[in-house]
């Protein structure tokens, strides 16, 4: 096999481009004009010719540069049982596929990674929603009406046929064949780039003008109908719950809005995940596990407000320097511009930074599991391709030796979901930009009465204060019963510091209310969230130690949940136990003001705190939450809480 | 609320133990008479209702000992979005639920650690297949068949109910209703215990003698009928295809029984193990989470040679101490036998070791999720409960507030599904005991002359030996080219120690052949195995040393493969690469003899090959494997192969 340098290849397609950037400047033109549609529709017939040309001289030229064994290769995956046809006992069936012990390992840990480099790195909501769906949800998303193909059905034996593929395979073999007119060949030859975008009509004339037969019986073929890419169901035994198995698994992360919103304690922006199956009955199924009736997908559906498209993670991803191939250069018959993700923001490129930070992120991923950046590419739709919920799409794109094929779309649905089924449901899926009303409720607070504690702490005064802000009021008022003065942050305080008030509030967010006093007690290892990271209040000064504490525990994969929000210390712990987590870390006056920077550890069960260095933090909850060490064994090795303050008094 | 001691309870069943032990004798004692049918059946239904009463009663007395509000859980649990109501927008869909973020990271968890706990610990080969599956494998198995509830219809609007569940319903309603004749009442009383073993008949009797109507409308309802629990859909277009969503993930591992053989060198005992989505179309299902219409569920089975139930890892789990609930305790009122499942194997409770070694691995998991050890049973199926296809059949049941719910089932399910799917499919799927026909192979091997090695190396003679058997001879051949002598395992052997010969072999198994010369690169994060472990050859003396890495790889769940086929380290690890696995441990000679014991550490990509200690193995393949430290990073901290061989001969 004659094997070929890129540049080689550059030189051999630019005739190609040319041409098809010469097709894209007329098309252009006659637009422009506002021609008339005649003339600009075969003027894009041309253009879509010229780029099928260019793009078949592409593939063959790089699959002859990587010389390549495909039908040796499946055959050795099916040996050593990374995946085979299911039911193959039973004779097989089309496009279902079972995958074997190292298939499973394989997927198993590129679902881990998916889940680790997206989910827990970005802090997204993840949902496990039913395939099983009922069909009026899926009639709201337009799927019941629109995700269908072209099919044409044997009429001596009922077999099916997608439409188009039948037309492409009759067209081939009528032009090797001596007995077929060179006016006929002709006609073929104009017709084969077009089959893509013919509606059922086009089709149909055509199929019956080239006189197309069935394959399997050579008989008379139906003229082209729609048929339903799902699968249909019934729920229930009386029939009159219709249902179809999902075709994609971002419908059911629409449905769940208005709770990962809740859960998101109503605050755009955020991101839902799901990763599981999706089915679809293709007519025909080919391509081996490229194109499946069955298969596993992931998906994140990222929601902000449309009037702010930043993201405050872009500066991680700005440098990456990316592959774009633009809708422009399609048209346009051009390479690939090579920039960085902040240059493709600059000119244009990418329209915002939030899709700019997925395809960062997107590009990081490939790379993680192993994929060649250099056969990768970021494609730009065009906009007769686009899905019927899309308002622009990228895919990434990986050179194979079936040629380019898409492995990941990142797509801006717009509203358009959400929309449909607020309509459909009658349910409001809108996210407030406004604060909802307040609230009014009775509080019991504990106020610092400045004069008394400035006389006695001086410039620790801030520090004292926000203690007794932070402090349980009716805890403080059950510990002064007992004694005129009382420990708090290390400092000790007299009666007169503080002032126990109760009175009615108004509130702009409702707090959480802990179901009664009992808590869960899994186990670490099986905890969702493994440990919370909370600051004693919102001020600016703990931000740093929160920072370096969350991200040790990112890269050690260990989920957990920073708190910033306003609210008690103990009220946040009580928040933080309802869903289970085992381990708390707070940040303190302490951890800002003594070096080296130490945190207070706090276990779930027993409530015992301790005092641990900043650095180890992370690394002893991984250790923890992983049940490697007890929380017993560490905590023998870290003074209490108690003990440490007593030793580090507030100068 | 009463709160009751576990001695209360057993003191207040006591009499109803004593009860149902009365009847089992006179139910064994007729049956050991062979007393007429009509007899027995009159004492077995006595039976039933004397248990259903203790059973209530036990019921009763366990919700009362832990007062909990379920409602209130439930309440918060959806409140904090662990789960919710699938479709609540659309008006929501029973037995459909949606699993939120905090729901899936705890699934997520607790699947994570049955893959550790079962999988990696036990070797054990996981398949994913499909869930959509042809009619025709249903049938053979049986559940096209058998996999029914017995349902009425709504005559008037085609509602449906469970008939024994609408049976269940009218009686409570009867009993409290003061219009009740004493005689029906007495009559309803009696059926009560009953209904679970109903015949289709038997049902429609009672139903039509108590006038049972609609709940819904009041108006009258259908005879009971069969209606199967599986989904049905169909595959393709034409029709043709009839289809079922599995209502269980066990029919794919039988399916694949013979790829899973292979795969495991046609070797038994193996497990296969699948985690997956089951579907069951239940009529009216209730009870929240613990019956949905689909759910996830993990499987293993396990297969072993019938005339060999031994298992080699049962001293792991013989001193672990379970409550057993046998066939023969529940026929007789009685108590739990608490005993050691080495002792249940002696005295017979347990049928063989590998039932015993499963229930064991069952125990330890539930508990590391964190169940109660004392809140779990095993109970032993009776035999008219049994599902088709069991033989026998243990449950770990865990007491909640519902009461005692089956959470595990361990079945010997005998040979019953290979053997349908074999007649069905006309596959044969046993596997040999004895050796395949043997095959004829062309082999090019170095032997080593003995005099001459003996006359150099004296008590040497062994070691050198086996590294000139275990050496690849074409590759020897090519050294003795270029050089007279070469060094070999660190000893330098001269051309005439080693004879290099072609000829023709017979063969009993046949060995891999790996695709072509390209390997896989799959990145560590990503590969399927971490790591192999290969003694040089299969001598004892190289056991401990592989056992010691091995367990170490094990308690970091780490992945790996161990292989002490025959064959060179060359060859091995060719078939290791073919699947992908980035590192290779191997045991040598100079492991054995030198102290601190070292082994070779080869990595996949660069065939740079390390020495390091033992003691080191598991964690630096950890590291690597998780990608926090790179092979370079790893290598730069110990000697070479080469180097470490040159300061460290063999005496």
């Amino acid at each position: 096999m004659v094997r070929f340098r890129m540049e080689d290849i550059d030189s051999i397609l630019e005739p190609l481009r040319l041409s098809v950037k010469e097709q894209g400047d007329i098309v252009r033109e006659l637009k422009a004009q506002k021609a008339p549609e005649l003339d600009i529709k075969t003027a894009v017939a041309e253009l879509k010719k010229r780029k099928k040309a260019l793009q078949d001289k592409e593939n063959e030229l790089v699959a002859a540069e990587a010389p390549f064994d495909r039908v040796q290769f499946e055959a050795c995956l099916k040996k050593r049982f990374f995946f085979g046809q299911a039911f193959e006992i039973y004779g097989g069936v089309a496009g279902l596929f079972d995958y074997g012990p190292v298939g499973c390992m394989l997927k198993n840990n590129v679902i881990d990674l998916w889940r680790r480099h997206f989910i827990t790195n970005d802090d997204m909501l993840e949902v496990e929603c039913t395939m099983m769906t009922p069909s009026k949800v899926l009639e709201a998303s337009g799927h019941a009406q629109r995700f269908a193909d072209l099919m044409v059905k044997d009429l001596t034996n009922g077999d099916c046929f997608r439409a188009d593929h039948l037309l492409e395979a009759a067209i081939e073999k009528a032009l090797t064949d001596k007995t077929t007119s060179e006016e006929l060949k002709a006609d073929m030859r104009a017709t084969s780039p077009l089959i893509e975008g013919f509606s059922k009509e086009e089709l149909g004339a055509k199929l019956s003008q080239y006189k197309v037969k069935s394959p399997s019986s050579g008989g008379d073929i139906s003229e082209p109908m729609e048929f339903n890419l799902m699968f249909r169901s019934e729920i229930g035994p009386t029939g009159a719950q219709p249902a179809f198995l999902r075709p994609e698994t971002a419908q059911g992360i629409f449905l769940n809005f208005k709770r990962l919103l809740d859960f998101n304690n109503g605050k755009l922006p955020f991101a839902g995940a799901q990763i599981g199956h999706s089915f679809r009955n293709e007519i025909a199924p080919r391509a081996g596990l490229i194109r499946c009736r069955e298969f596993q997908m992931a998906e994140i559906e990222h929601f902000y407000d449309p009037a702010d498209a930043s993201h405050s993670s872009l500066e991680s991803v700005k440098e990456l320097i990316l592959p774009f191939f633009t809708k422009d250069a399609q048209m346009g018959g051009g390479k690939l511009t090579k920039c960085s993700i902040g240059e493709a923001l600059k000119n244009g490129v990418l329209c915002n930074e939030t899709l700019a930070y997925f395809i960062g992120r997107i590009f990081l991923f490939a790379k993680a599991i192993g994929i060649d950046p250099a056969r990768m590419r970021f494609r730009q739709h065009m906009d007769n391709e686009m899905a019927h919920y899309a308002k622009d799409c990228w895919d990434l794109e990986c050179r194979t030796s079936y040629g380019w094929v898409e492995c990941v779309g990142c797509a801006d649905r717009s509203c358009f979901d959400l929309q449909c089924h607020a309509e459909a449901s009658k349910v409001n899926l809108q996210a407030e930009r406004t604060l909802p009303q307040p609230i009014e409720k009775e509080v019991f607070e504990a106020i610092p009465v400045k004069k008394f504690i400035a006389k006695q702490f001086k410039k620790d005064t801030p520090a004292v204060t926000e203690a007794i802000v932070s402090a349980d009021a009716a805890d403080l008022e059950k510990q002064f019963e007992n004694s005129e003065k009382i420990t708090l942050a290390g400092f000790e305080i007299s009666k007169e510091m503080i002032q126990l008030k109760k009175s009615v509030k108004k509130f702009h967010t409702e707090s959480f209310t802990p179901c009664g006093e009992e808590v869960f007690t899994i186990p670490p290892l099986v905890a969702p969230y493994k440990c919370s990271v909370l600051p004693l209040s919102n001020k600016p000064e703990f931000d740093p130690f929160i920072n370096t504490i969350s991200s040790g525990l990112k890269s050690l994969s260990v989920a957990h949940k920073v708190d910033k929000s306003s609210g008690s210390i103990g009220k946040r712990y009580a928040r933080t136990d309802e869903i289970a987590v085992p381990f708390g870390v707070t940040v303190d006056f302490h951890t800002v003001k003594i070096t080296p920077a130490t945190v207070t550890l706090r276990d779930r069960d027993t409530l015992d705190q301790i005092r641990v260095p900043v650095q180890d933090t992370a690394n002893l909850i991984n250790e923890m939450a992983s049940q490697r060490q007890s929380w017993a064994q560490v905590a023998a090795r870290y003074p209490s809480q108690d003990d440490w303050l007593k030793e580090n008094p507030l100068e």
